[in-house]
């Protein structure tokens, strides 16, 4: 049945199977054991120079035209949740995937895996939801497979969408592209998603609902480039937060990175929320924010342009990058707090919010 | 929490609640109940002009340049199977839906859902198994996702490829392009996936064991393409086999259809199996197979190109097309049997074989 020798298989395997013999749920938590499965499993198995940009999405070559192709599963429980279901999520968090990487997203795949049992009443709510998202977003749902697995099998729900969408912008936008001096802008405040799904999921009430973050992104992307502003990176903030986003982005770069923690916006019922529930509002998923690494000269514009767009209203420069660092483990991030004191802001270690998105 | 009155929601559904208040195993079968979702649910809501053409890809214009696109989410148990995997299965069969739309297939995304408990030494089979279909098949996975779900509420291991590919012939290779008078070309015998996989299921030990016919067909459709065959339509005959494939492309193309059933290969073997398991391999899973609607002045010229090649090696012309059905429900494909009697060939209904890809 299959040729495999067990000790083969063991001895080649990239992740160290005596330390991890089984996936736990941290390894897709966007913390560093999901980083170390995805470098050392897939990045170096399935290795090819456009996939090395270990960026939200792979630009490619088609036929002279400069396409950006993602992909991104979501298992989000509840299905629905203040601000948002994983219809709308599955749209959003492609279409944002395809702007980090400076494209216009056009089109998008969707794959859905159903539990024999789901209502179909819920399956027709998700489904309406994310055509709202995808009219919202500009693009087009324009193919999709459809599996149904055996009740106790799944979780209701599971649902994959691809994304394709066409760049127009001459600059590469990616990690190594990102140079010391350059503003590091936050295009709002911090926390929503993940709190508006855990305060569902833990049953918490507060005095008015907090909302997810849930939306496309795209358009003020394109604000930014359409302005002609030197973007030399872009990121949004999903399983990890910003404490994870920045480390993985300094890391690739090579760079140190000063943030100032009085500059990083949290409502103050999330960051309530976040104090009950023991987060750290750096590492709660968004769906909605992104950073932008933008050089000096057009940090004041790039504002001006993110602040003057109703999805940016609330955006800041947060900090700056430093040199780029020397040693054998250099890259890192360190942030300024409130009081003044200054402390390294590390990667997600584990798992801090399973099933987000 | 929702905005959405549950009556509206009921009301609103394009299937009919009462009639079907839960989703069934056989909504994702391949047979008459999935495409029934699928048009009245997926199709009426996303609905666009590159959505409608209810192909194995979608086929859109990027900056200038056509591009197929596709995606497929696999489900299949067990994970290994005679001829191949779940890994394999996930290039091949995407890469295969990339070419039914003639297009080369470039470039794949690849999205991980794991559950909690996967042993690793599995999930690298899986990974080195789908590089190894990656490299045969020429194409590149560039981008991924992973998710982890807890234990009990998945699988093992669900896998979406998503794919895109380049269309280089200037000819439109769809369902509506078929012509009283097409030949049918199988490319070669019938049913291997499909009793591969159940033989594993079902503990059944036959003399040899069947091995799934997963390949990737891409080399023999470019070939068929290079030779300047006037290609109307191609179809992969996966779920729901070739007679539902056969059904849908006649419905599609308001045509009739007369295939003749001394002309289809099947092995012994795999007739015997069907026989004990009680399946018809009209309608069970293929995963390297397809059907060739060709122009008949193109038909002996297409059936040397395929014989010609390891994949088409027993490759047949078993029927053609017939005059445009009339009357309100006219699409149907006839068989005359091995001893001469003519019946119906209907698409399946409800589920066969479930999950077998």
């Amino acid at each position: 049945m299959t040729v495999d020798r067990n000790a083969d298989v063991v001895l080649s395997c990239p992740i160290p199977i005596d330390r991890y013999p089984h996936v736990l749920l941290a390894h897709g938590g966007g913390g560093r054991l999901m980083h170390q499965l995805i470098e050392q499993m897939f990045v170096s198995t399935f290795g090819n120079p456009l996939l090395d940009v270990r960026h939200d999405a792979a630009v490619a070559d088609l036929g002279g035209t400069r396409v950006a192709m993602t992909t991104d599963s979501y298992v989000v429980q509840p299905l629905f949740f203040p601000g948002g279901d994983i219809g709308s999520l599955s749209v959003n968090g492609t279409v944002n995937d395809l702007a980090m990487a400076g494209a216009r997203p056009l089109y998008l795949s969707a794959g859905f895996i159903l539990e024999e049992g789901l209502p179909m009443e819920t399956l027709w709510r998700v489904v309406r939801s994310m055509q709202r998202a995808a009219e919202a977003a500009g693009v087009q749902i324009i193919t999709g497979d459809t599996k149904v697995v055996d009740k106790g099998k799944g979780d209701g729900l599971f649902i994959n969408t691809a994304g394709i969408g066409l760049i127009e912008s001459p600059r590469r936008i990616a990690p190594d592209q990102v140079r010391a001096g350059d503003a590091i802008l936050l295009s709002g405040d911090l926390g929503r998603h993940g709190i508006a799904v855990m305060a569902v999921r833990e049953g918490l009430e507060f005095e008015s609902a907090i909302e997810s973050d849930s939306a496309s992104v795209a358009p003020l992307v394109l604000a930014l480039l359409d302005a002609g502003i030197e973007i030399h990176c872009l990121r949004d903030l999903t399983r990890g937060g910003l404490a994870s986003a920045l480390n993985e982005i300094a890391e690739s770069a090579g760079v140190t990175m000063a943030i100032d923690e009085g500059l990083i916006p949290v409502r103050d019922d999330v960051r309530g929320a976040c104090e009950i529930l023991g987060f750290d509002p750096l590492y709660v998923a968004n769906e909605g924010r992104f950073v932008a690494f933008v050089a000096p000269h057009d940090a004041a514009r790039a504002l001006a342009v993110m602040t003057a767009h109703t999805l940016g209203a609330d955006a800041r420069v947060i900090g700056e990058v430093g040199d780029v660092a020397d040693g054998p483990s250099p890259a890192f991030v360190v942030m300024t707090s409130t009081i003044g004191a200054r402390r390294v802001v590390d990667m997600l270690s584990g798992e801090q919010l399973p099933r987000i998105c």
